[in-house]
């Protein structure tokens, strides 16, 4: 038995999420529908570094699963490959130590959030990232973002659905930079909560149009609220970019 | 009365291409529902530049109409794009000659090609380029681009489906430019045949492969029949990227 380590990239636009659930196309099920297929019939387990929702994409989410057939480890993403539908696709493949899981063994995640900025909507960027005509304060963004970074309790960047207690995180960075109309933030950090980055980003844009101030930033860490936070920005801008292994 | 010409984009996927055909999703078919719209029930007929087929994007389609709104210009593209799918936009409009004609007024039409050709496929371009994961000979594909520049009779190089009986055109220019695993194809013309560039395309890539060479295409033009040439290139690659005026 073999424990594999798979990076996988995917669009999320065809996607109810990663994870699986009982009515709605996931990245999981696909992934396991091809294992099943590959394994002849036999069920076999896939675990992922952490959900991401409906409509959010992936460059280099991180999977694990188990495996007893003896595939060379070059053929192995070529027969995934052909197996998965065209909107998933393996970019490598390991064989991980036997503690190695993609879940617990994360030490670190970085993800991406798209914007752009141009007065009319592009037709090919509308699944995949935020359009946001509007004029933005760059250095007032770029001031809550230094906010941001560090230990913090993140109880009001998350969603108030959500069943974790421990809301303390560190973010190591965030940052953006701007091309013409588009701008590409980039967030890592220890941990994310759920829909923190799409609530940091939702915030982020309400400092740059001026509708609440980079001083706001401590003010709403401080409340522990989610009501005191900005909205939640939408699934198609966000990129689950890249995982850190300990 | 007024005449407008609009230059627009969309995004090729949703669509059974841009002419209004009896069933399916077209361009000219969702331009004119939303005129219609916007002239409370008038029926409005839309004027493109040319056809393009299924699958088949746009960055710089060109279209015209007649309309006895009075809209101030710059607002016309903002109703037009409020009221269009998101998978077509209006990128920017003008009031033209009452002479002007998106069709018969052509000049020159430019098309785009993209071809990546990475080992495993990429979910993010798998409607926007064509996958083409084979070794390709660069400097025969540039000899044979040289080959098709100039005036020729491009029968070979179009469907045997077309009942236009002159295929003589003039290619003023053939190139392509490579990043990465990405290519990028440009041709330039006064005038493009039925699947023209599709059919030069999959030759040209033939020729990369070395299963033809250069100093084939003059033989296959000589021969003056579709059955020389090399295969159909796939819709997903194929750009309207430009259209140029008397």
């Amino acid at each position: 038995m073999f424990r594999y380590k798979c990076v996988i990239s995917y669009d999320g636009s065809g996607f109810s999420g990663y994870q699986v659930q009982p009515n709605g196309r996931t990245v999981q099920g696909e992934l396991e529908a091809a294992l099943k297929k590959i394994h002849k019939g036999e069920e076999i387990k896939v675990t992922g570094s952490g959900r991401t929702d409906a409509g959010v994409h992936a460059i280099g989410q991180v999977i694990h699963f188990d495996s007893p057939l003896n595939i060379p480890l070059g053929r192995w993403p070529i027969v995934m490959n052909s197996t998965l539908p065209d909107d998933i696709s393996i970019k490598n493949m390991k064989i991980a130590d036997s503690g190695f899981h993609a879940r617990y063994s994360v030490a670190q995640k970085e993800y991406h959030y798209k914007v752009h900025t141009s007065l009319f909507r592009d037709p090919f960027k509308r699944h995949y990232s935020y359009h946001f005509p509007y004029s933005l304060d760059y250095s007032a963004m770029e001031k809550a973002c230094n906010y941001l970074i560090g230990t913090h309790d993140f109880t009001s960047f998350c969603s108030a659905k959500t069943e974790i207690i421990d809301k303390v995180r560190t973010l190591q960075e965030i940052h953006f930079s701007k091309e013409n109309d588009e701008l590409e933030f980039t967030f890592v950090g220890n941990g994310f909560l759920y829909n923190m980055v799409r609530i940091l980003m939702g915030t982020i844009l309400e400092v740059g149009m001026k509708k609440k101030s980079p001083q706001d930033i401590p003010i709403i860490l401080e409340k522990k609220n989610r009501a005191y936070a900005g909205k939640t920005a939408p699934a198609e801008g966000l990129y689950l970019w890249k995982v850190y292994y300990k």
